[in-house]
């Protein structure tokens, strides 16, 4: 099985899909194409979160904002998966989950490679290295893969949690309006409220548990605080967007 | 086969699919994802229009502003059909249409699972049940399913059509905006015109029997009368959204 | 496998996709189904840039303002590919593409099918074909292809190119925004700049050659000249939209 994964707008991805159709036969299940463009650290954290739920499979994954520069193509192994991507750590936070930190590295040289575009390497340079590792069983198979320990590391950023209160960062939005923190979802267990911004928020285990429209904090299905609202924008109503930090007080 | 529809942005149903593929190696479509969000009335719709097109399979539906609360979760097996979903009446309508009444319903006992998040059922719940009964070959087969009577129902409103008018109510509106009520299409066959709102409509078999930005009244593909304009928006030219009551004269 | 491309919202193309499935084992991926919309030489352009990435296939293409109307529906052959389609010139420039000028193209007799709907060929008439053509390996193995020549021919809008300007026009606005014209990449392959609007523009294989919100002028994944901010829209930087004029000198 190959996954794809993309920050590319229809109907880049199907070219990509085409390019994989015509050199194997793996099946392809689409991971999602529409993570926030060129957000390296938020399509690392949505990638940590879904694809350990897939049985060993190649992943394709491609948000890449230096393409067409000299930034490397890999092939990160982490158990029996395998995640093709440019080299700006994207796949790195995945790795360490899958593969409890034990993950190694591969080149993929296609810099000689004269008909690669500059602007689509997802259809020219990383659909053909999956379907060549997925059909080869590995990257130590394939001719243009060649191990590296040179490779750009990304590690998403660490909440500070004290006694009375933790301090963190909301690492993506969903589709529902639900701002994702990096604050574990222990500190708020047990907790009938905490404050955010001097305002007492209540702390429930489900959106319906608040009526339709009311604020809530939550420990989502990742298992991180989240913002959110019962049937609407948790982002809207708390004022948050990537990026932004976030302070629970109890 | 197992189908997936739900109102989830992305990558939610790619964790949906991953649970699926590590389970079974059913071939997975994807219905749709994005059913009006939390409508359980207008996803009942499309399931029913579109499901019945589809050879036997176990289909995984998640409409569901109930997650987390104690709603029930169902397999609905209707003819050769399996729908699996929250018990809140979002399966039945295609299930009555899927099997001339026929159907049974089991209960999918998931609360003593410690697994299962709070928030996201579909992965942590529908999914695999999908999975088990797709390979079990049936409800009956899986231990977690339990028969039972006490399901929630849900009928799609009825129109009033008398022998001048017909009064009814909007369903959906479809991305082309085209406004599909639940008026049977028979009531303007062989009419020219129809009045809506006072004003005179034309009655037209095709979206381009209209010159472009113009109004008409035509039979959906779904036999019900929609509110449409060639090459634009029913729904604005006519005022109408989900849920909004219609009424035809002649 | 079976291709499925169209202007169709959501879940339109999964009742396509249940029709084949109901008359086929084919393997089934999606192109798109958002290509701008009752746009015939859009979609057009999007067909002769994805298909040819495909193995031998069928090809079920539904963009199509002309539903519901006499226009006919064609099997285009062109070397080992399949394209299913209205016959409004969608299928010819990939045909042309994939089969260097050699193709026929025969025309599905669906005028007597009383259970087609008006508005939904789609499911109706091209999903049915599609899996027909697919599964007889042809379309002279189908009962209701008729070989014609009666066809209706789409050209894409040639540029004019001479000793210090090129003109052309824009073809497609990608999601990206880059706006993607006619004009051969080869025009402005060596310069440092063009000039666009009496204004001076760097020519740069890459995207991020430029600094974040900086224009550009590249040749795309096509081969064709591309209007750019590198991280941004183009086709709002440049005020260019589907069907523009631009004229580039140097």
């Amino acid at each position: 099985m190959i996954t794809l994964a993309s920050d590319f707008p229809s109907p880049y991805p199907a070219a990509m899909r085409g390019v994989i159709c015509s050199r194997s036969d793996a099946r392809i299940e689409d991971i999602a194409h529409d993570f926030p463009r060129q957000n390296v650290r938020a399509a690392a954290f949505w990638l940590r979160e879904v694809l350990p739920y897939f049985p060993p499979a190649t992943h394709c994954v491609v948000v890449d904002p230096g393409v067409g520069t000299d930034r490397a193509a890999v092939v990160v192994e982490a158990g029996d998966h395998y995640v093709v991507a440019p080299d700006n750590g994207v796949a790195i936070p995945v790795a360490r989950e899958l593969a409890d930190e034990e993950f190694s590295v591969w080149d993929i040289e296609y810099e000689d490679d004269e008909t690669a575009s500059n602007t689509f390497h997802g259809r020219d340079v990383f659909a053909p290295a999956a379907a060549a590792v997925h059909d080869a069983g590995g990257a130590d198979a394939v001719d243009r893969c060649v191990q590296t320990d040179g490779w750009v590391d990304l590690t998403l950023p660490e909440p500070e949690v004290v006694a009375s209160a933790a301090r963190g960062e909301v690492l993506v939005v969903d589709g529902f309006g639900n701002a994702i923190t990096n604050v574990p979802g222990s500190v708020v267990e047990g907790r009938e409220t905490v404050r955010v911004g001097g305002e007492s928020v209540p702390v429930r285990d489900a959106y319906a548990a608040r009526d339709p429209g009311d604020r809530l904090v939550t420990v989502g299905s990742h298992g991180n605080v989240e913002f959110a609202v019962n049937q609407g924008r948790g982002d809207d109503a708390f004022d948050l967007g990537v990026g932004d930090d976030v302070l629970l007080e109890w």
